[in-house]
């Protein structure tokens, strides 16, 4: 099983910046990172034009670009699809990462940014990223020692180092 | 089982313009198709900026975009994909149409632009796209008649019209 955790809090929280911040601090540790961004409605990623983008205008259900480095996949859901159905279409991650995912029974971090108020319940939440702290009961993080909050989950997920296979990720 | 079939042929054969042709035809006898196109070399599908490409640049191995109607997931590999490998991340699809794998055990279909010759031998080949007969041992089917190659693979991969469901798809 695959951790999944997933970011949350308002509006330009700081959501995206976080992730950014903590994925190379995971991936500098040799673990293999998955991370999902949720939209709310829909969202086109393919270019106008291209044969990919031909084939979904085409009436394609699910159109994929594959190279001998990447694998590009994009599906036309009928129901939205929850974390535990989308981490098994990542490939061989440690962890999965999730921004926006406010639903669900996946453990959740949020991100207040200063001078606001979480918008979760404390028992809703593993930790917080935030300069103050808002619960007491809440492992919170500063935004500038995210390498702290990394440590926390290495050890609340038993996550194993790979340092020795860090080097196949660089 | 999902069939999966690929469209080889030298480059500028129309292989794109067949597939763009073939998936509505299938759409409208309920199929769901899934394509995929092989890509030599690196490619970039995200936009630069954006939150994906954001996290693609921190160091993820996998992204996501999950929207309630569409999932789009970018994956790095350390190895090549098969097709048989692929078609598990293209969620509830009937048959996937592949473009460009001349390798691989998947059965194959050459497309072949006139007063040109075919690149594959004819013992490789399941049917032919070309408006002249190249190799009699191979049922060969014009340029403007797809939906007889469209009858054939419904036949030859025993497919069963979803009729009553199509207005799904529409």
């Amino acid at each position: 099983m695959v951790p999944v955790i997933s970011f949350v809090g308002s509006a330009n929280s700081g959501k995206t910046t976080c992730l950014e911040e903590i994925i190379p601090l995971l991936r500098q540790r040799g673990y293999r990172v998955g991370v999902v961004k949720h939209h709310g409605y829909d969202f086109a990623i393919d270019h106008p034009g291209k044969d990919t983008w031909r084939f979904a205008q085409a009436g394609a259900e699910a159109v994929a670009l594959a190279s001998p480095q990447k694998l590009a996949v994009v599906r036309l859901l009928p129901v939205e699809l929850p974390l535990a159905e989308i981490v098994k279409g990542m490939g061989a991650i440690d962890l999965l990462l999730a921004e926006g995912y406010k639903q669900g029974k996946q453990d959740k971090i949020e991100v207040v940014r200063s001078g606001r108020k979480p918008v979760m319940p404390a028992e809703t939440l593993l930790a917080m990223v935030a300069d103050e702290v808002h619960y007491e009961s809440v492992p919170t993080f500063p935004f500038g020692e995210l390498h702290k909050l990394v440590d926390f989950l290495e050890c609340r997920f038993c996550l194993e180092p790979r340092r020795a296979e860090a080097g196949q990720h660089a």
